[in-house]
């Protein structure tokens, strides 16, 4: 088996994106363990192979699979016979609606208010001026500004959770029922990144999504508490 | 076979509400015809048997089962040999996921543009003070300073569809890929609650949600659009 996960690296060889969690995730629950290579935003040569600029990429003996929805897809088809993300093809279609309400209601969010300790406690230091400039650009805004403002945008955070929330305030273990799976896998990446980035409190103690936080930092042998959270 | 269907009834007896039209079209794919018994929010005595107050309530034989989530449950564990409404556990717990996202972040945010003009169209005479008094309450403002204030709300309702679009933006027909089931009707209903009640055009004419809504129009030759669009 060769199996290959590039993926992101920030200062001291921190593995911030929650792209790349996704797919050691997926793999993980696979039960597969590739070899991991590091790569900066600057670095795109490295991953030029595979036609596209951005991690994760995924190299399974000739086959070359990026973005961390299609990584998991490649890897239900290809390992049928371990244990399932999806749980057969409704469950794989509507783990699209939440990997997809991820992406574009979760990850804004709590980009808005993470953004300038994301740039401080994880951005590498030849990714820095690169980072700052495209983001500045983007919001319109410097990353001082955004973080100056950023309680004023916390009460969004939190409706923005809400579904997250009422899923898991049952007596629900997982999003995905009684043990985890790939939804469970494509948002708790996005609180791995705002955890390893960021000592920025986003849950309430009691919040139930602060309890199934908890529990899914201990699966595989405590594999995404191996990175420490931002102090 | 004795299947009753308590649903909520308005003026020129407009069947309007979103919980009562996942339910029938959670029986309408299950190929069940229940008997439709119209109730006003002001009804409660109607469905006390229940011993709660709110419609959608079923009632199977001897089985009395009320509110939309636990009726497609019920409905998929009674009758497993029909079309299957979840596709499975996995299918069935995502499926949540959609639900609590649409009641939780996509109703109140279009109740919030069109909640006047549901007043008007569609609340039935004997139910609007009670209407208008707990919903004023509620936002703390009039129905009239709400309807004043609405398009400043469009861009928030647009932003909470964000994960709808996206999933429907490519070749896929359905929420659940190539045919609809659960999560399909759950958000559907929403959108037909918004049709019936609301002459405002909540879509652009090629969003990629407005093509599934026509689609989901369509199903069960048409049963939903057998009610007509508010004018």
């Amino acid at each position: 088996m060769s199996l290959k996960l590039y993926e992101l690296t920030g200062i001291d060889d921190l593995r911030f994106s929650p792209f790349c969690w996704r797919a050691r995730l997926a793999l993980a629950h696979k039960g597969l363990e590739p070899e991991i290579v590091p790569c900066k935003f600057t670095d795109k040569a490295r991953i030029a192979f595979s036609n596209q600029k951005k991690v994760p990429v995924l190299v399974d003996g000739e086959r070359v699979v990026p973005d961390s929805w299609d990584i998991a897809c490649y890897l239900e088809e290809a390992y049928p016979e371990r244990p399932s993300l999806f749980g057969g093809e409704s469950g794989r279609q509507l783990s699209r609606f939440v990997h997809v309400w991820d992406d574009t209601r979760l990850k804004p969010a709590l980009l808005r208010v993470i953004i300038k300790d994301l740039f401080e406690h994880a951005v590498h230091p030849d990714d820095r001026d690169y980072f700052r400039q495209s983001r500045e650009e983007r919001y319109g805004m410097t990353l001082e500004e955004l973080h100056d403002t950023r309680d004023a945008h916390m009460p969004e955070v939190n409706r923005v959770l809400t579904p997250l929330r009422k899923m898991l305030s049952t007596s629900q273990l997982y999003l995905c029922g009684g043990a985890p799976a790939y939804a469970d896998y494509a948002v708790f990446a996005t609180f791995q990144w705002a955890r390893l980035t960021s000592a920025l409190e986003i849950l309430q103690r009691h919040d139930p999504i602060a309890g199934w936080q908890a529990r899914m930092l201990e699966l595989f042998d405590g594999m995404a508490r191996t990175q420490p959270a931002a102090a």
